[in-house]
């Protein structure tokens, strides 16, 4: 089993309202060092398999298709296997 | 200038609808293996000072009070340090 980890952020050049406003927010809250927020997702997520070729092509057309918007945002994202409830080791009794 | 990566996450205990409607939206195009899916946001953003101390206070403070919601979500942070424009290196002529 893998644990996935994806972000998904707008592309630099598309303006982000979200992060604009919140920005705003900031000044008004007296953070005047904090400059160009942006907001993106982070998705975190199990993949059922051992193989790891397969799990990455399932992440990405899930990215594609699912988790972002291929217009206008890019993503990337992380593997790392896990151990999954079969494969825990089991401690032996003496 | 340090750079801020700042990762909100809902607590594990709290559920996450839309990381289920989403899954949901997996299971119909066929990604049998993906579960648990949680989404979450990643905010990108400037810290316009040469103090890391101050930095990480700014940092704390702006996602306590703005970019979390403090009742159900958790989140954490990283800073690293960029060249701002007024200490670019500047290249010499022969």
């Amino acid at each position: 089993m893998f644990k996935a980890t994806v972000i998904v952020k707008r592309r630099p050049k598309i303006l982000d309202p979200q992060g604009k406003a919140v920005e705003q927010g900031a000044k008004l809250l007296g953070f005047n060092n904090v400059k160009q927020t942006r907001i993106g997702k982070y998705i975190e997520f199990f993949v059922e398999t051992d193989d790891l070729k397969a799990a990455e092509k399932e992440v990405k057309e899930y990215s594609e298709k699912l988790l972002s918007n291929p217009i206008m945002e890019d993503f990337e994202f992380t593997l790392v296997e896990v151990n999954s409830p079969k494969t825990e080791v089991k401690i032996a009794r003496d």
